[in-house]
């Protein structure tokens, strides 16, 4: 197109300008933004971030101005070679790998080594037999073999017993035979084995003679190691464009009788003796179960984080942008009010703010309530494995028991804490209004690339089952009376005690009631839902709702309890000063109203609290939280420390200036304004000038 | 990529196979499809899709293969194409505006000249004069002059007195000047403007001897009609890429002292003497009133379609998906259970079939009352002008109250439908589980592509609060005695009459009731509002969130009783057979027990009802209708009548065969697949081969 002409050169916003704008925004408010930053990250963490952004920033390949333009094709190929930098970078500043996570953060892609990283190496790790490790380990630490994890299927997700395809044992020559009998038995969704992957760990249904055994993983190389074209007998590609997380080749696989011999079977825990072919059994059934409790509090914790990129954006934006005049309001002439200023806009985004805390301090308190179990358990007598199982000998019987009961609340935990992220970060988007759906406002492309959290390591809906299977069995313990003793048990115990009293909770005048009535509620729900089973004998199809009902129930409870736990803790009350322990009091107190008002009909359909106590809630004690909160708004976001080259949003710049960056972006970055068409419909000219390709030299 | 091998090609999903399932839950029901789809549609319209459908599917550039992996640029580039395309076959079979939106139905894609067709036609109709209408109008409607509507600024969304940009009256050479005074003044978000449009319809302030009279709407040719190039003075181009909407050219727009002749200004309704400069007022000024409840009736109707689009999809892959075993049933060793057996699924879709419905009728029914209205004010003695302001002479006045009591519900209404069937997407493309993700599943872009519509014709949180205004003012006029005569008042006279005996409503037992119940809720939560804005003195911002509730609660009320007086209706009963009506009749129950369980804390906050039969809604009624209307789902899904062509899903396929789709849309069409990479971070080499530009050689 043509260049910009000097008159739109000189074109300034009107006034007041976004800078102007935000600086009052911050001077409204005293709390420390460092103390706050510090406390919930470390300066230590901080300080690790500033330094690899910088070197980021100083590499051509991490240049972001492109992104939002780039089709599939460009998207992949660019996150290929980031990948490829980073790993060289990592190597170059011998990073650890907090600090390769780092990197990939403030890159915020997700790109082809990922699953290679994240997945296949810690499969070997944690699988392999060290002979194994020596094989196929030692290669993948030093990229000279790049691996994915082959699980699902076309045709089964979650159901890993569904699993089609087959690894047959063939006692003659000691291999396995790697099969997909049917379509539906194509490896789907396999990150990084579209283009990149030359070798999986795939899981298949183990079968001896002609008995299966069930899914198990073996190491398959899949494409030639020099020319990288699939191996013979193997069929893979990319699955093509998704909602989001494109720069990622999630892919297909399909094997025609690919023989890889036994070492390839990883052997840690379970085996088939080369000689008898006799299956070995697992030493560890369900050795995951820590793992998939460690995985999911991560989840959690992060899922803080992600919301809390919506939720900057969209305040920051939301102290710029002026829109209409206070109805009530004196008739200057130009003076526009701030969409922040109205409470329809304070009341979709503060409880949201409040939540990225809610959800951070929920799963730091889970990981390191799962590490104290972890150290109990090695320094006990109990093993690792013995634990896992649940039922473990007496001695261990009570850190098993905290495992199972951190295991259950961190499936609910998982559930919850990445649908209120996928769903706020679309909220932040819409409040935005208009701009919010332009590329540049850089929260539509974050959401999409989040969405398959709600779906993986455990489907949100699935997992609520997990949750009420164990809080059924918890209330069947209770009133048994052989409960163990646990956070799960205690909140039972108390509403039994206590139900025929009535539960009179103060929850506007006291924490610990607030608290109390998000317990009562869920101990309500729990009961009547084993009377359904237990006494009514519905079918377990039957209750679902009311499982994923409770199981959100629940996990609210902990979201809350743990906020408000966090809040007596002696580090924050010593961390920070009163004025902003005040604030975060009155942010846990908005998160716990807030959910409490949203939820109103099970807090008086189970008695936790009145009618009036709602009505209350809804009409006034929120209201006055967001008052409260909103003058403190601007540097509770910019507590997250995200930076501008992290965010990457026109409307979420920390110095206000949304304008001039929209402008800029599409004026000046856009490649489709290199395009110049003839507008006629019987013209047989479609383009009558195509310079977009001209936007895109950089690889 | 490689040709894929034969032994792929010989592969089959497992069984049972989505054919033969579709074909087994298809066999449940026994009501017929063709009766429900032409009582919602005619046998005329549908004739008419039939027929434009193989015309469309005939011709190679609407060939939707490559649809999913173009990036933006080729989007646009194959978007005005079809553009082109489309025009030429309205001229070839002389297609009128309803076949011609028919085929932009079927391609399902926003193209270039949707806005020269939607809205800059529309204006030279309704504004221009005769003069103008020759010499603007005929050009366009030749599209030999193409055309957009430049309101929205960079700075300035919904509020259009807060306009920048300036048409100054010059009366010396009778002409008036256009210019961008700053940055914000950029016209953005126009469609159609950014590469396609020659000409754009203006939205300024109207500047006379220093003056301003206000934003009136000016003609500006804005480039070359040889050469495309943008005239002196202007400058435009795409605003950059969206969430979605990527087919469109939004665009900027800014004026340097742009010079137009004094025809230039639409005068229909008001303009400048050229001889006097004086300033000549408008007839009318809230003519667009009317208008604008037309189009938002339209957005009504049309999101019962959008939504089920989604709904078709996620129910028909839900009947061929098939997840883990019943934890009750029997255990036979291969039999997995159909997805749509789960409550938990069916509570997430079944719901969201009935609401298809209800915004239909509800939509249908607006604009039939809207239509009848426009009649009587057109045979009375109210001119159109009159009738419009609301407040007309004696023998107009119940026609034009009606029509103020049509607005206002249209704009609660507006908001309802499209945030319904904008979130009801999502609960869709989530229900279908991993492979919703993927682009194949059809759900993703469309839902993005529909997102605007919560933001255009009135921002959906805006838009409550005139609702909220029209419902306050009813209500002061029921007390004052002095209210016309509409359903509004006519609710609320009730309510104040029953108050004090409380209301009772049989929601279980009685239709009737079950609407009554909503009536009284809406007329609850009016009083309450009123009170506290009137005696109370509450300020407006303060209430802003009741006022969105109020609003959604009026909306609710308004979608029940529309579906309930669809089920009384002749036509209803005349057309369908007596088990179509049970069906239809189970589902009007279904959308509003559920949304009222939904809601359950104002319904009993107001007394409308008790907790207990909230309870009894909650956990048995809804529960037991999910269950009745299940066997229905996939012929109820049939009746929209969606040809394969249009969902261009994967998943939603009629014939059920999902993972031969998915696959050959993977394994043959993408593009990314001809990518040949070096996996080694320490190569030079990225691409060993690059053939991904043989995939698009279709333009």
């Amino acid at each position: 197109m043509s260049p910009t002409p000097d008159w739109v050169k000189a074109l300034k916003p009107s006034t007041p300008a976004g800078t102007d704008l935000l600086k009052a925004e911050r001077d409204k408010s005293q709390i420390s933004v460092d103390k706050l930053s510090n406390f919930l990250f470390t300066r230590e963490v901080l300080e690790r971030q500033q330094r690899i952004l910088e070197i980021l920033q100083s590499e051509k390949i991490f240049d972001k101005s492109q992104n939002y333009f780039d089709g599939r094709v460009d998207k992949f190929k660019t996150a290929l070679a980031r990948g490829k930098k980073l790993r060289l970078l990592q190597v170059k500043h011998n990073w650890n790998n907090d600090e390769y996570m780092t990197a990939y953060d403030l890159v915020s892609e997700t790109g082809p080594y990922v699953l290679h990283i994240g997945m296949y190496l810690t499969t070997l790790r944690g699988q392999g037999t060290p002979e194994q490790k020596k094989l196929f380990l030692e290669p993948a630490e030093n990229y000279e073999a790049i691996g994915c994890y082959a699980q699902t299927e076309l045709g089964h997700g979650s159901n890993v017993r569904g699993l089609e395809t087959t690894a047959t044992w063939n006692p003659e020559d000691k291999t396995f035979i790697l099969h997909s009998p049917h379509l539906t038995a194509s490896k789907w969704w396999i990150g990084s084995l579209g283009r990149t992957a030359n070798h999986a760990v795939v899981m298949a249904q183990l079968i001896i003679k002609g008995k299966s055994y069930g899914p198990h993983p073996f190491v398959c190389q899949i494409r030639d190691m020099k020319t990288h074209e699939p191996l013979e007998g193997i069929h893979v590609g990319d699955i093509g464009p998704k909602f989001g997380y494109n720069s990622m080749d999630n892919g297909f696989l399909l094997f025609n009788q690919v023989k890889i011999p036994h070492i390839n079977m990883l052997a840690r825990f379970s085996q088939v003796d080369p000689d008898t072919s006799k299956y070995v059994h697992p030493s560890s059934p369900s050795l995951v179960y820590g793992t998939l409790t460690w995985v999911r509090s991560t989840i959690v914790l992060q899922s803080g984080g992600t919301l809390a990129r919506g939720v900057t954006i969209a305040t920051r934006y939301a102290a710029v942008r002026r829109q209409f005049q206070d109805r009530d309001g004196q008739k200057d002439s130009n003076g526009e009010n701030q969409v922040l200023n109205y409470t329809m806009v304070q009341f979709r985004l503060l409880p949201l703010l409040a939540a990225t805390f809610a959800l951070h301090f929920t799963g730091k308190a889970m990981m390191s309530l799962y590490q104290e179990n972890q150290q109990k358990m090695l320094s006990g007598a109990g093993t690792e494995a013995s634990a896992s199982r649940g039922a473990g000998p007496e001695e261990t019987q009570s850190s098993s028991d905290l495992l199972a009961d951190l295991h259950a609340t961190s499936c609910g935990l998982k559930a919850l804490g990445s649908t209120t992220a996928a769903e706020g970060l679309e909220v932040c988007r819409r409040a935005c209004g208009g701009h919010g759906y332009s590329s540049f406002a850089g929260i539509g492309s974050w959401y999409a690339d989040y969405l398959p959290t709600t779906t993986w390591e455990g489907d949100n809906y699935m997992l609520t089952q997990q949750v009420a299977r164990y809080l059924l069995k918890s209330a069947r313990a209770v009133l048994k009376g052989k409960a163990p003793n646990n956070d799960t048990t205690k909140i039972f115990t108390t509403y039994l005690q206590k139900q025929d009293m009535g539960a009179a909770h103060d929850i506007l005048g006291s924490d610990s009631d607030l608290v109390a009535a998000f317990a009562w509620r869920t101990s309500f729900l729990t009961f009547e839902a084993l009377k359904h089973r237990d006494l009514e004998k519905n079918s377990w199809n039957s209750l679902l709702v009311d499982f994923w009902r409770l199981s959100t129930a629940h996990s609210q409870y902990l979201v809350v309890k743990n906020f408000y736990e966090a809040l007596q803790s002696e580090s924050l009350q010593q961390e920070l000063d009163p004025e902003l322990v005040g604030v975060m009091h009155k942010l846990f107190r908005l998160y716990a109203l807030h959910t409490l008002e949203k939820e109103g009909a099970e807090f008086y359909s189970s008695a936790a609290v009145t009618v009036r106590q709602i009505q209350l809630t809804r009409t006034k004690a929120v209201m006055k939280l967001l008052e409260e909160v909103r003058p403190h708004a601007l540097r509770l976001v910019d507590a997250w420390q995200f930076p501008d080259w992290q965010l990457d949003s026109a409307l979420g710049r920390k110095d206000g200036r949304v304008y001039e960056d929209l402008f800029h972006r599409a004026s000046e970055l856009n490649p489709l304004n290199g395009l110049t068409i003839d507008p006629y419909p019987t013209s047989d000219v479609l383009i009558k000038r195509d310079e977009t390709a001209s936007f895109r030299s950089k690889l």
